[in-house]
């Protein structure tokens, strides 16, 4: 099947010079992809020198004069360059002329640009972003929502799993993905009010729900989708993100005044930090998806290489051709749990 | 001044193997402190042979039959162990016969029960669980609530600045700390709406706030306090728990498989490693009081050896001593942000 993309190619701290370099070799890679560039033709031509003719007829360069650049407020800016890289991208969704978008641009300006331009799918109640972190066991879990909604409710919470599983199921090729919510206990009762409806509508539905999980056993390898809301999921990527760096400088005053005899054991621990805070890096891998959101949007992260970005193109083509939104929207929906007497009759059970 | 503090020598992995020697250390080390050592005395005594006559009149032993093990239900275990060591303990307080109580046993019930009866700080609406992280100037910061209460008002995260800010300066020696609000960004408007509220609180307070801090700056050094609530609170110290550990299992793989050279090098990496899982450790800092417990409640680690004990006696002693529990009635009630008046006004004028 072949799969069109649309491309923000001013995106990201690199711009056109990360960015087409990038979709060539994604052309390179998928021979049933097509591009479209989206940007300003004479930033982005000169990069495209470097394309043999076999690529030629497989993107189209299509002009955006204005960009939004990572620090404009999202939504103002979203609303006043209608002739921005970001925005023409997902109109090009919109229209059907493109099955999905990539972008290493404002994340804020993204998010809001997409629920504006794509709206929800039917059924979903709140968009999600999705990170994948790293886990002992090197399979990686799915944490979501990061930052999307701060405040869901415990309907929302029981998207986020069905959403989060199907990426797993479709996109990571995880079969029958163990589903957990974030809690402050194990125990079924444990955390807020919304925790423990969440817990509920979970256990309902149809998926692999493993019960609640603590932040101490996220890395060892026991959910491969964690539930969480906005606030809760962004507080704990950017701590993680943080600590990795502390640790980094302690280590790093620690190994220097050991002697030079732990040179090389320094120089081995500070590669194996650099990657695990890599790993943390919430958008490094290879660009996730807006899920929820009724079409196919890729944040790459900021300072995407060519490579990064090409992965994040990949990473569109699969989800498109996987049906990801379709899926979701079905799961939505069909779920047992989603059913307006789900949850009811599960409590008239557990109260008679 | 002469303080007396009942430690609940049943409490802990160890028991009074490590609870009555710590008592001792403390004595030691503390002239004018006096101990009431709470639990079966025939497990105690033999614990105290070691100590010379210079001390015998220092200490009292206090029986109590019964014990509460790690995993019992906290409330009930209070409410049907009145003979319990920790029951016991803070019945010593309540009466007055100890100016405050120390204890490594099961969290929960020290919890339940000191506020069952110490009751709370008049002025106080929530009382709070606060540990010490670590920063990387070695300073370290206070981060509170990390467990006590799931879902506070606003007024909650005001009253944790405040107490936060006087155990810092009292029992800490840092002058006009400075105290953040745990936030998903730094502008003003971040967060869910008690987060918007708090900040305001926070601002017209006469607390040193420094604003909103994202969990990414929480090692720099930027804060001295750090509010949240007992959810988020919770979430975050036991993830950096489970993250120190995915560490070290990642990194101790790498380094088993980088040849003997580098074998010094791992050894301290690992060691540097095992200092930060002990560092985040929430209860290592020879025990953390209660915030806004109507008494002096100091909860040690179930693992505390008899020098954290003896680390956990001295700071009741020294919060005792300071009057940090007088100090937090009167500034939750005089704080300006705490007038009814106060954060209207405040709003009044932002809108005005």
């Amino acid at each position: 099947m072949a799969v069109r993309v649309a491309v923000d190619a001013m995106g990201g701290d690199h711009g056109p010079t990360a960015t087409v370099p990038g979709v060539l070799a994604a052309l390179e890679a998928e021979p049933e992809l097509e591009a479209l560039l989206v940007g300003r033709p004479e930033d982005i031509r000169p990069h495209l020198a470097a394309a043999g003719s076999r690529l030629e007829r497989r993107y189209t360069l299509v002009p955006a004069t204005q960009v939004i650049g990572p620090e404009e407020a999202p939504t103002q800016a979203v609303r006043e360059k209608a002739d921005s890289s970001i925005v023409v991208a997902l109109e090009l969704c919109r229209q059907g002329q493109a099955d999905g978008m990539v972008s290493a641009g404002n994340t804020g300006a993204l998010t809001a640009g997409s629920f504006l331009k794509l709206g929800r799918i039917p059924g979903v109640s709140r968009p999600a972003m999705p990170v994948v972190l790293p886990t002992v066991d090197r399979r990686g879990l799915i944490l979501l929502d990061v930052g999307a909604h701060t405040d869901p409710s415990a309907r929302s919470l029981l998207e986020y799993g069905l959403m989060g599983a199907l990426y797993a199921e479709l996109v990571r090729d995880i079969g029958r993905p163990r589903v957990a919510l974030l809690n402050i206990g194990t125990e079924e009762r444990k955390g807020t009010s919304v925790s423990r409806e969440a817990f509920s509508l979970l256990q309902a539905s149809s998926l692999n729900f493993v019960g609640n999980i603590e932040g101490r056993d996220l890395f060892g390898g026991r959910a491969d989708v964690v539930v969480t809301d906005g606030f809760v999921g962004n507080v704990v990527i950017k701590t993680l993100e943080g600590f990795a760096w502390g640790i980094s400088q302690v280590m790093g005053h620690d190994l220097r005044h050991s002697g030079l005899l732990t040179l090389l054991g320094a120089a081995l621990a500070a590669k194996t930090l650099r990657g695990l805070r890599r790993r943390i890096d919430y958008t490094e891998y290879g660009g996730v998806p807006f899920l929820g959101v009724n079409g196919v949007c890729v944040k790459c992260h900021g300072s995407s290489s060519a490579k990064a970005m090409c992965n994040g193109v990949l990473a569109a083509a699969r989800i498109i051709r996987q049906g990801v939104v379709p899926s979701i929207a079905r799961s939505v929906t069909e779920d047992p749990a989603s059913q307006p007497a789900g949850p009811k009759t599960l409590e008239a059970t557990a109260r008679g």
